[in-house]
């Protein structure tokens, strides 16, 4: 386990298909917020007291393999060019605001990657779990015990009224957001998205696109999570987060059956020329692929297509994200037209050869 | 060699590819118009004289073999089903008027439908001979041979001074129709096209689209033929339309080269994108088949594409016609979306298993 197996390993863990409704689910993310007791949030800290965290957490990292008896990597992020830091990012293993600035920021990193904790992000440590699927449950139950473990050896800023203290009011009491990953395309298709939208944020929910906040929804990929952190108790927001997606993934299947019985030529038609168009571009963009790759996924997931795996869509998703492909490229500079040229061929030689 | 098969059979062997510059011009025809003298044009005859054309006309069949060693088909349009003429008009042997009208109207037919000739069309012969390629000179032999055969036995209406008579004053003299049937997408997508068919309207040609006169240009075939059949030879005729189709083929294939040089990846990635859809749509058009087999086939010559056959652009030409999928179709009456959809397995089916 290297951080270069990670970088260049298109799939992580629980990006690698399968979990509990997997078919429209993607992945399960539990976030805590957690702070220092004594030092400034990472805003107003000076070098000195960023460095004294990383210093501090850094000791932690043996003791995390008790946990689960994975191993951690424990890296600074200026031991990574800012390519390499990119590409964490659009693996979602670092937030874009952590790789922006590297100094005296760390990384904690499970060997599978389904585990990563940021030190000095907007908070001191922002402990990051993992699922694939739909598995809140089991996200929360693995970041309970990492938290705990934590908590054993460090002192958490906590006030017994808020609960946990962190640099934005937002996150203040439990610390927690959680979040799932799904594919709607059907929901899409049937311009059902943004009457969804509208009620899942009015149960407390933000709903984004695949790359976090102000990002569109490209590839049918959507990211719901919890609001509040504040008033109601983990448990409490995650049976509500639970809940919400719960109805979202029927919604989507049952849009999914209309389609099929209402106009399944079309959707035939639909998702066999996207896979078409895949498997003979010779030159794509980002988002076009990701339209497209939504499409044969949900061709898949239908059963129209029978001849190619599913986790090629979660695989497909991460490599032909920009900084991935110019990781691929070393040192040759990629300008947009040969990286439309090079998504084309990674998506062509998968296709192709995958089946 | 019966009907059916010349119905059935989608390649005619002068749509068969190959012949002089065979990558861009598909064929040559040559059509002369002859009536017999003392009776009324088709349009002013009654039936009684039409019957008689058919009639005289009938017993040349015999001696049309001695032309050229093959043999012929004597056929009545009303023995045909309104399906099999529209067939037939698909298959440019016979033309929608004669189709439309077929009492008293009668087609004879070489056995390859190399030479066909219409009988009590818009005037009461009407020659057509057809050769792959550019080859106006070899057309034009044929035609000649055929019309001394049937001259030999029937008295034609001509003038000393005004040439053949017939029906339309715009055939009048030669009564000869030269045409080539191109395909010059080059043209088409570096818009040169609307340039050139300027300068040969005012060189005295036509240009027409795939399907006669009021056709679009659809699949980037055009027809270019001479307006004028009076006042110059036959030799002069087939002289101009062959110099002005050679400097068409010259444009064309310097639009090619352009393409190639200036746009080579956006070219490679349009002319696989459709071979993609067209491989794998499961409903299409016939003017978007068309529009993409005309991609997929330029994509062929200039070597792009290198494991799929020429011809195979020619053959679905035909085989994607409306017409042509009904007949195939038997019995079922094909509506628009089952028409698309019998469509799009033909063509799958030819390039999954025709490479």
């Amino acid at each position: 386990m290297s951080i270069e197996k990670l970088l260049d390993d298109p799939l992580n863990f629980w990006l690698g298909g399968g979990g509990p409704q997997g078919d429209i689910a993607l992945s399960s993310r539990i976030r805590l917020a957690r702070n220092l007791d004594g030092i400034p949030f990472p805003n107003q800290a000076r070098a000195a007291e960023l460095a004294q965290v990383v210093e501090q957490i850094r000791k932690s990292v043996s003791s995390l393999s008790s946990v689960d008896g994975h191993s951690y990597l424990f890296i600074m992020l200026e031991q990574l060019s800012p390519l390499e830091r990119a590409v964490l990012v659009e693996k979602h293993i670092i937030s874009p605001l952590h790789a922006q600035y590297p100094k005296d920021r760390a990384l904690l990193i499970r060997d599978d990657a389904g585990v990563s904790i940021m030190i000095n992000e907007e908070d001191h440590l922002r402990i990051q779990c993992l699922m694939p699927g739909l598995d809140l449950t089991a996200a929360h139950a693995l970041a309970d015990r990492i938290d705990d473990c934590l908590e054993a050896k460090h002192d958490f800023a906590f006030d017994e009224h808020l609960g946990y203290l962190t640099a934005c009011p937002t996150n203040l009491g439990t610390g927690l957001r959680a979040s799932v990953m799904l594919h709607l395309p059907a929901l899409v298709l049937t311009q059902q998205i943004g009457r969804l939208v509208n009620s899942a944020t009015q149960l407390g929910m933000a709903v984004r696109g695949l790359y976090g906040e102000g990002t569109e929804a490209v590839g049918n990929v959507f990211q719901v999570s919890n609001q509040l952190t504040l008033g109601a108790s983990e448990e409490e927001i995650i049976g509500n987060l639970y809940s919400v997606v719960s109805q979202i993934i029927d919604q989507e299947r049952t849009a999914r059956q209309l389609l099929l019985e209402n106009s399944r030529d079309a959707l035939i038609d639909r998702v066999w020329r996207s896979y078409g168009v895949l498997r003979y571009a010779y030159s794509i963009s980002g988002n076009e692929a990701l339209a497209m790759l939504s499409e044969v996924r949900l061709g898949i997931d239908l059963n129209i297509i029978t001849d190619t795996k599913p986790e090629i869509f979660n695989e497909l998703l991460v490599r032909t994200r920009p900084n991935f492909l110019q990781k691929m490229a070393g040192q040759r500079d990629l300008d947009e037209a040969s990286r439309d040229r090079l998504r084309a061929q990674i998506i062509r030689d998968k296709l192709q050869g995958g089946k």
